[in-house]
């Protein structure tokens, strides 16, 4: 049984372990990739993150957080980050945790959300954001230099909740 | 004779009385709208941020400043923020002050400058980026919150350098 739940301190073990080959991979983030670990801990914990955990009886299977995107006049759309354990890749918690972010979303008064930099190259999670109802709003040209490909464009993606 | 130059630490009073009332009218900038004196001056003069001012023989008209708009994968990307002093408007000060970041950012190996979040209803802003160069590649409806014309759409816009 995984449940979604806000993260607690004795989970950043297990959310690091998910996270840091993610960000030192430099693919899909926009992310120094030569952080220590306790600099991505303070990256994934940062004040205005609020994080959850995907939590499969004890064992942490995917972590997210959620913020605002903007302050001020921009306070009101909704950011979110979302990694899954490789082990847990296929059964659909990515989606679980997207469908969960909105519902946290819309509790807290955003009104819409927003993913900034979606890597054009992430086809896969193009492809369920899109599913899940965000549209690609604007795509910005070779703003990403990926490890591997070189210089590929970033989506913006956004979603009226 | 107006120059652009650096921002040193005797400019900060001046800075602070071109972008305190901007930032507190909420009309342009995605920022809280009741900052302190002192917490505007953090954000314009944050760690990430170059500051640039327009300096009429010694008469402070216009700032801005210069960040790299991401990090790790997408640092290549420049983005900024300007703001002319009312009494300097229509003197082609922000225009100005574009191209001068233009060159700023070039110099130091950005290779494209977004703006993230430019209100729709600044037109006057819109046009005059647009006659620079830069395009609008994505529109963000209803992402932010005007105080007088309630949820306006923004744009995100872009020009590779």
């Amino acid at each position: 049984m995984t449940t979604i739940r806000a993260a607690v301190d004795d989970d950043r073990d297990a959310i690091l372990s998910i996270i840091a080959p993610v960000l030192r991979a430099g693919e899909t983030y926009a992310i120094d990739t030569d952080l220590s670990d306790e600099q991505i801990l303070d990256y994934w914990f940062m004040p205005a993150h609020a994080v959850f955990v995907a939590d499969d009886s004890g064992k942490i299977l995917g972590t997210y957080y959620l913020m605002a995107n903007q302050r001020g006049g921009g306070k009101h759309v909704a950011n979110c980050g979302y990694m899954v354990s490789p082990e847990a890749q296929g059964r659909g918690l990515a989606q679980a945790m997207c469908e969960h972010s909105q519902g946290i979303a819309k509790n807290r008064g955003f009104l819409a959300m927003q993913f900034n930099h979606v890597v054009s190259t992430n086809t896969r999670a193009v492809a369920l954001w899109q599913r899940l109802g965000f549209e690609i709003v604007g795509t910005l040209p070779k703003a990403f230099r990926h490890p591997v490909h070189g210089l590929v464009d970033s989506y913006v993606m956004f979603k009226t909740l």
